[in-house]
């Protein structure tokens, strides 16, 4: 159990964070989440003292349907990493319910004993997750967790959607996780996601499943040979195993090793990803910031209650009465 | 079939569209979705045209995953509306493969009756379909299929994320279809999505899957009442029927009349519902209006390089490098 310590300052969240201490790492990831503008200016801060010491793990985004048994493969991986002397952190991205926000279990629920672990870090969706994105708020959080030293970083996410487009534009390895199921469903339901896939691990292949598994992994690699993979250099595997036994968790592991240490091209490939992700970052929070500016101008505030009239009372064309507003917005603003 | 007709002008098209000239909608709906700006301006002019003529029409949007028997569903349901005299649009959205998209069977394929009856007009998804969201181009399509005369568009998607919110942001009605399984992960899987759908309906209800969807559906129902319905003075309704066999279809068919045609306080809310999506509409198509200026200035152009500098070669945070530069764009910019 930990004390309930509180922090004086930055500096001390800072220095915590980069010694290990997960509660440090908890508040510093609280203040990342926080929409006061205070939080923000001290998360910024809080973040430039530790990026010397971030970069260093594996960033692996695991996505699959509720019901493939997603939690408990995660804790056998993840007790498996700290097997390997490793140090995983997960976080959690879940879209699931727009309306509530938050898991429907607990995280000591569904990874009881990952959960107990002195060296791994679980950290729970945050509450204001919707079916629409996951925000910066993760991205930040991965930062901090490498600072704390943690080595593989596991981003969850439920869904088949947007998560995983977001999950992956953040992480260097997308893992999905398939039921032993086979067929055309299969493979309609997943076209999308699967061609987000690096490794694709078909679970609960145990028992009476374990013959439907073998069918479904063939039918998978051979609907792949239509698919390019998503990573250059990397022929993307399909395996079978099961979170519940902790068969195919080692297979796994090593083609994980294979996929950040063998090729050296394709390192580098996973580099240029990581500089193509914080490029991408840059430009949505960029767009975020202008927007929340921009917003707050009277200009804006003015020509918008025209525009809304235009639109309410005498049902013009949205996209054409925004146009037209921008328009007039350019050329009267001095934005200041 | 149609003679090759060409439109020498934008009031051709616009007079073939009010007419009920199918080529002519169908030229109309490829000039929205074209994204040359010469195109854009002949959009506006068009739909200012038919304008007074829209917004006549049940706006359906319907999902489900595959395998749930979407296209054999909305076959057998386009053929009900058009025996009550009711001519309807099919416009499908399928943000399933984002690399290459598009639908895997063409619509002929899909719904083979439906596309060849003259009263109905079925639009394949746009090609430039992606998991990331459906854009206006599909709000405007709306607008053209009324003005066309057809009284019930459906909005079909596929998937399980952000396209629902999408959708469920252009239509008046969003329709679940649900398989006849129960348990869990049925109800675990469509949480989210469940909190969206106006009516639920389980499909495949036919032969020996029958009692599991009745046990679907009690159980569904069930968990519909932990949840808020979407809309205000309406309980959602749990059906079963089968696309297939044609049972069910009536029984939905008079919910949609329930929906919208029974209780005024209801009907005010669809209507208000309407304006409600308008505005957002509005807001988001200002957004990227603005992006699109911005980004093209000197300034924004000349900071960004500089910004990129930052992160790729100090490795500076994105979302606060994005943040200065903001400030800087502001303070110096006199956006013209």
């Amino acid at each position: 159990m930990y004390k309930d310590q509180t922090f004086n300052s930055v500096d001390e969240i800072a220095e915590h964070i980069l010694s290990g201490n997960r509660r440090a790492l908890a508040k510093g990831i609280s203040m990342i989440e926080s929409s006061l503008e205070e939080d923000r200016d001290k998360t910024e801060d809080l973040l430039k003292m530790v990026l010397p010491f971030t970069g260093n793990s594996m960033r692996l985004g695991i996505t699959g349907s509720p019901g493939v048994g997603k939690s408990t493969f995660i804790e056998k991986f993840g007790l498996y990493c700290v097997q390997q002397d490793k140090k995983p952190a997960i976080l959690a991205v879940d879209p699931s319910s727009q309306s509530h926000g938050g898991s429907i279990l607990g995280d000591k629920l569904r990874m009881p004993e990952l959960s107990r672990n002195q060296s791994a870090f679980i950290r729970p969706s945050p509450s204001k997750g919707t079916l629409g994105g996951v925000g910066n708020s993760t991205r930040e959080a991965i930062l901090l967790c490498e600072a704390a030293g943690f080595d593989i970083i596991i981003i969850e996410t439920v869904g088949v959607g947007q998560s995983e487009v977001d999950v992956r534009s953040m992480t260097d390895l997308f893992l999905l996780l398939l039921l032993p199921t086979a067929g055309d469903e299969v493979q309609g339901i997943k076209r999308g996601i699967m061609e987000l896939a690096d490794i694709i691990f078909i679970n609960k292949a145990d028992g009476s499943l374990l013959p439907l598994a073998e069918i479904a992994k063939s039918q998978i690699a051979s609907s792949l040979t239509l698919m390019t993979s998503p990573t250059e250099h990397w022929n993307v595997p399909v395996l079978i195993g099961s979170g519940l036994h902790g068969n195919g968790i080692s297979d796994l592991w090593n083609k994980c090793l294979d996929y950040f240490y063998t090729d050296a091209q394709l390192n580098e490939h996973i580099q240029s990803r990581r500089t193509h992700q914080h490029i991408e970052w840059f430009e949505t929070a960029a767009e975020k910031e202008l927007m929340r500016i921009v917003e707050n101008t009277t200009l804006w505030k003015t020509l918008k209650i025209d525009a809304m009239h235009k639109i309410i009372h005498s049902n013009n064309v949205p996209s054409f009465t925004a146009k037209n507003m921008i328009k007039e917005f350019i050329s009267s603003s001095q934005l200041d």
